[in-house]
């Protein structure tokens, strides 16, 4: 009988798609020969705290409980084969003990030849506006009915997250106009970020408002709560009513916004990737205050996030000498708020929904007459890392049907023998 | 009679501490000159956009409407005095406006003098372990039963926001030890940050852990989720029941371990503010992934964070050339966590609450006996930027006592002439 395959140290399905068929070694590097031609090789220290024994994880949280510090030496590689279940067995001096590794995870972690393990999950594909775009829309089916983390649920996800990752944007419809149903369709996807407007906030013209949001004038396009460290990765906005005259919502992809200016005034875009903008809210119990810059690279020169909304800056502090090529940058990216061909704008029907990246995308609102009729939407944010680790997760449950497809394919009976 | 002070474009308090003696202008900038010798230079631009009147804030909500963009011409200044109450008066061409500017709110905002708008609010300390040392520790009176936003709030809540804002850390003492006490706390810094372990969680052993918190066995020294990419900034525990054998708590300042390691090994401190380790939680049904150095440092070269858990760590994913110098640097760091000179240790006494930056300071418990008693703490999460709301708020409060203070004296009758 073959062994079985060995554990991984996590939680995730690794299905085997290619074959070890050599291994050699030194005292530092394990190089493995995969069935289709690549070359990947693993240090021994990487492979001595990734191992998956009770020595190095906890067996019921799957969590490391190994301090490689606490080590007598280096690992270093005594000796190394593949066994007949295709696992890779390396015997680690000086410890002298014996550590197997799955083949489906090491092919995955196979950092030898990853470019680049911070590619997002689903590219990005940056868009304009105009007359004939719309969102992404698709029915809300399912989002209230299925199970929990069952396979129908990612199923019902999957669209929607693609969306939402890839261009940042997708609108629900036929939802029920009930308050509060937000918080379930949320919760689909992660826990709700609370602030200081609460945990589901209600956006409507009030008496004594606290935010521009509150009233009925126009909203020009920007980022909500950009006056805090991390602003929400996510905004969710459902329609309970909308009888108004005006109040068409617009969208803008604030990543195409900057591209756009990166072409076409580069100094512009440089500036306000580097002036530290003051964000500050102006409130009478708070006072949230943030510096950053407009347009975010992340370390890689590639967008992370837009942080812009005209309303919530507070004065620039910067440097004084940058500060009239700060207000002229400000009005270069200000024009291009205003063009149309960066508008997506569509009307709110009672049971739409709309999931927008809130670090990625503008919002804006047309002012609209209170006293034409009643607009309520409910909101909530959610953080970046909600979506990402329930897509994550709908990947993995893909894993995992590939992996008991296998097993089904192994405990079925073999060919009769002539 | 004077006229009165204009208003500023937000909610604060700005206590008039200098006059303005005189002023200068170029079409471009304003030049004033305080009564104790200070030269402070304002933009033309500047002060149009930071302006107070009707045209470019809401007087409802105190936010921007303005548009700068949208002026025919860059602003320019035509002219400019100070008024009878000390306000600067600025007109501005081509709008043909007249501005003004209160004395207090210029004085702060004084960009021309101001070396780094974002520094620290409280000076931080760093800070070593060792037998004689405990935390900052204040009686919990007043936190469950001042009214909210009330000066004597602002009096109970300072000590506590300092030692947090400084040393990271602080310890309250005699509060109840009812479940849900904790969100009473947590409140009057700011909104509780919900994860997938809940909104309030319960560090105790539990039957199905699905993280090593809910064991009893030893926690090395780490901060919680790391795993997202904005970890909570602040965590608070509460002490409801404490009676085990063990279980001591272990606190470090992650920024002394930083700095010290900065000192004995400067390679292996370089390795580790740059090296993009993987951080990520082995979950059934959650999947959280980031990418992070362990020692981040802001864009000014200053420690913003640390983010280190070797039991929250996945498989390092990165240049292959780096990765034994980064093991290296990871074990320097390692054995380091384990040196009795940073190490704060304390043990909860029902009805106390540590308050800690999660970003900043490392905790660890000792292994318990689940068999000798029971061990429960109550915990939740925060932003940074709850608490430098919250703080910020409380030096308002001591501003607006100041304004309020210089009003009395200026209603108080005239001195009589002779």
């Amino acid at each position: 009988m073959h062994p079985s395959l060995p554990a991984t140290p996590d939680y995730d399905a690794w299905p085997v798609t290619h074959q070890i068929t050599d291994v050699s070694h030194d005292a530092r590097l394990v190089t493995l020969h995969w069935d289709d031609g690549r070359i990947s090789r693993y240090h021994s220290v990487w492979l001595r705290e990734n191992a998956a024994d009770d020595s190095t994880v906890n067996p019921a949280t799957r969590e490391r409980i190994l301090d490689l510090s606490t080590l007598s030496a280096w690992p270093e590689i005594d000796n190394c084969h593949i066994d007949a279940s295709g696992a890779l067995v390396v015997g680690i001096a000086p410890e002298a003990i014996e550590l197997r590794f799955h083949p489906g995870w090491l092919r995955y972690h196979d950092y030898d030849n990853t470019i680049d393990d911070r590619q997002p999950l689903v590219p990005v594909t940056t868009w304009l506006g105009g007359p004939e775009q719309s969102p992404v829309t698709l029915e809300a089916d399912g989002w209230l009915d299925t199970t929990p983390d069952s396979r129908e649920e990612a199923e019902v996800l999957t669209p929607a997250l693609e969306a939402i990752l890839g261009r940042g944007l997708v609108r629900l419809r036929g939802l029920p106009t009930e308050p509060g149903t937000l918080a379930h369709i949320a919760e689909r996807i992660g826990p709700i970020r609370s602030t200081n407007f609460g945990t589901l906030f209600n956006v409507k013209a009030k008496h004594d408002p606290d935010s521009n949001a509150y009233t009925s004038i126009a909203l020009p396009p920007h980022v909500d709560l950009p006056t805090r460290e991390y602003h929400p990765g996510l905004q969710l906005l459902h329609c309970l009513e909308n009888s108004v005259s005006g109040g068409q919502a617009v969208m803008l992809d604030g990543f195409a916004v900057a591209e756009a200016l990166r072409e076409e005034d580069p100094d512009a875009f440089d500036t306000l990737t580097r002036v530290q903008w003051r964000f500050a809210n102006t409130s009478r119990n708070t006072d949230y205050v943030w510096h950053s810059p407009m347009i975010v690279l992340d370390d890689r020169g590639q967008l992370e996030e837009v942080r812009i909304a005209d309303f919530l800056r507070g004065p620039l502090m910067t440097n004084f000498d940058e500060v009239d090529a700060a207000y002229r940058a400000l009005m270069a990216l200000q024009q291009r708020l205003r063009q149309p061909r960066f508008a997506l704008r569509f009307t709110y029907a009672p049971g739409d929904l709309v999931i927008f990246d809130n670090r990625r995308l503008l919002h804006a609102r047309d002012a609209f007459s209170g006293d034409s009729g009643h607009r309520w939407l409910q909101g909530c944010y959610l953080e970046r890392d909600e979506i990402r680790s329930r897509y994550r997760i709908v990947q993995r449950r893909r894993r995992e049907q590939l992996v008991a497809a296998a097993g089904d394919e192994l405990s079925a009976p073999a060919h009769a023998e002539p």
